[in-house]
């Protein structure tokens, strides 16, 4: 048994960014009474969702919003995947960042989004990330005490191979924070983090906001946690709240000897 | 529009070989009636599934089994994904391996499966089919005139890189003749043709053996059509039967233009 308790926190995206930062402390207490472990928050939780927010909202690394965080991540002795962030770099360029910070507050990971939203459904739903965003260029994996976990956010999740290499560098858990929509939330969430479970053999968390019908992005909301195996351990529903799930890591292992398909995988095919 | 009508067949396997090819015609008449342009049928359709039968019902391409398919699919004028069948191949290697024959009754594909079925389940499935088969060693993608179409077997379709692979060399529909078990059929079977399907965005046809209590492998059944934004068309029970689906091919292109998968995957990351 080598269990991990995760808190997802759902949060309501306020317009203001630093109350999006000071509404977690409450939520904090909250959640330490059962024990977590790993704090996870969504995509752009501090900002709202739309292309022309991001470079208004945006920090540097280190800016009042990444402190706040790292404190609360020290303050409660958690790790925090303190979900994604407006980051600039200071030479003109915008990210959509996720950041995770270690029991001590220390940063021990960092991944910016490497594709970038850009769709354009019939009837449904329109976004272009890529007005105002620049794209990450590589894929994150990182030690912790639990073992090795993968990071990547919301749209980077689509894409098979990215998974797929985080399993090959070790994760046994890949922490996605996200928002999926009412367009590709029902069609499309549960059946993502499932497969990618399945297929790759870890546990995946997908962590969204709330959904907010006064705002002009509606988030699925939905925060999820699945098995190795593809079992849904928890799904909330579109409600600001939280979700606790306790996983047992040692269910990796079990799963990829009794069904070996990262063996089995052909490199060169 | 451009339509497909899929007649999927969902069989019983018996253990006299050649019973199983002869039960084919009045099934043929049956969906004759629905006008099918494509008649699938399952893995190992002519052969109970078990390791050590797979040498003693194989047969060399072109043999009895092959020229009695080929014959079908000529007399009824239908393209034929002749499930799979033991094949050798007169140098003492024997693959599990799936022929599709044109309208002429032309063989236009062969797909020898690449992964080998090797698992073992805690109070589950066990199989090893390395104990008797060979593995083939490459993808297959064929032309039709609905388009380029994707084969592969069962087990093959764990792996994404296959998927991925067939539908960047242009498969708009991908085949599989497959027979999951108790196991693993409940948890993973639908998720996984729709995975494919949704990351893939392409159509995923999965064609199972009925469930058979009396032979030592009980197939899960429930052959299944999923259109490439993930939607089931049609899946069937476990029973012996068929079941009729047309598809839009035209779809295809419609989802990549809105959602555009392919054009925003990092070849490289």
């Amino acid at each position: 048994m080598n269990k991990l308790t995760i808190a997802q926190l759902q949060t309501h995206v306020y317009s203001d960014k630093m109350e999006n930062i000071e509404m977690l402390t409450p939520l904090f207490w909250q959640v330490q009474a059962y024990h977590a472990d790993l704090v996870c928050l969504p995509e752009m939780f501090n900002c709202p969702y739309e292309t022309p927010n991001f470079p208004v909202y945006a920090e540097k690394e280190g800016g009042p919003v990444w402190t706040a965080l790292s404190r609360l991540a020290a303050k409660f002795h958690v790790y925090l995947s303190a979900g994604s962030v407006p980051e600039c770099d200071g030479e003109g360029r915008v990210y959509n960042t996720a950041y995770v910070f270690d029991r001590n507050g220390k940063q021990i990971a960092r991944h910016r989004k490497v594709h970038l939203f850009d769709i354009n459904v019939k009837g449904g739903q329109c976004f272009k990330e890529s007005d105002t965003l620049t794209a990450g260029d590589s894929a994150t994996v990182f030690d912790t005490e639990f073992g090795k976990m993968g990071l990547c956010i919301c749209y980077d999740f689509r894409f098979p191979e990215l998974a797929r290499r985080m399993a090959l560098e070790g994760a046994n858990v890949i922490l996605v924070p996200a928002a999926f929509n009412m367009t590709t939330g029902p069609a499309h969430w549960e059946v993502m983090f499932r497969s990618r479970a399945v297929d790759n053999q870890v546990f995946t968390v997908g962590t969204s906001p709330s959904r907010d019908m006064d705002s002009s992005y509606h988030a699925w909301g939905h925060s999820i946690v699945v098995s190795p195996w593809g079992t849904v351990l928890g799904q909330m529903d579109e409600k600001t709240g939280f979700q606790i799930t306790e996983i047992d890591l040692d269910e990796v292992g079990e799963i990829r000897e009794q069904l070996p398909l990262l063996k089995h995988r052909m490199e060169n095919l």
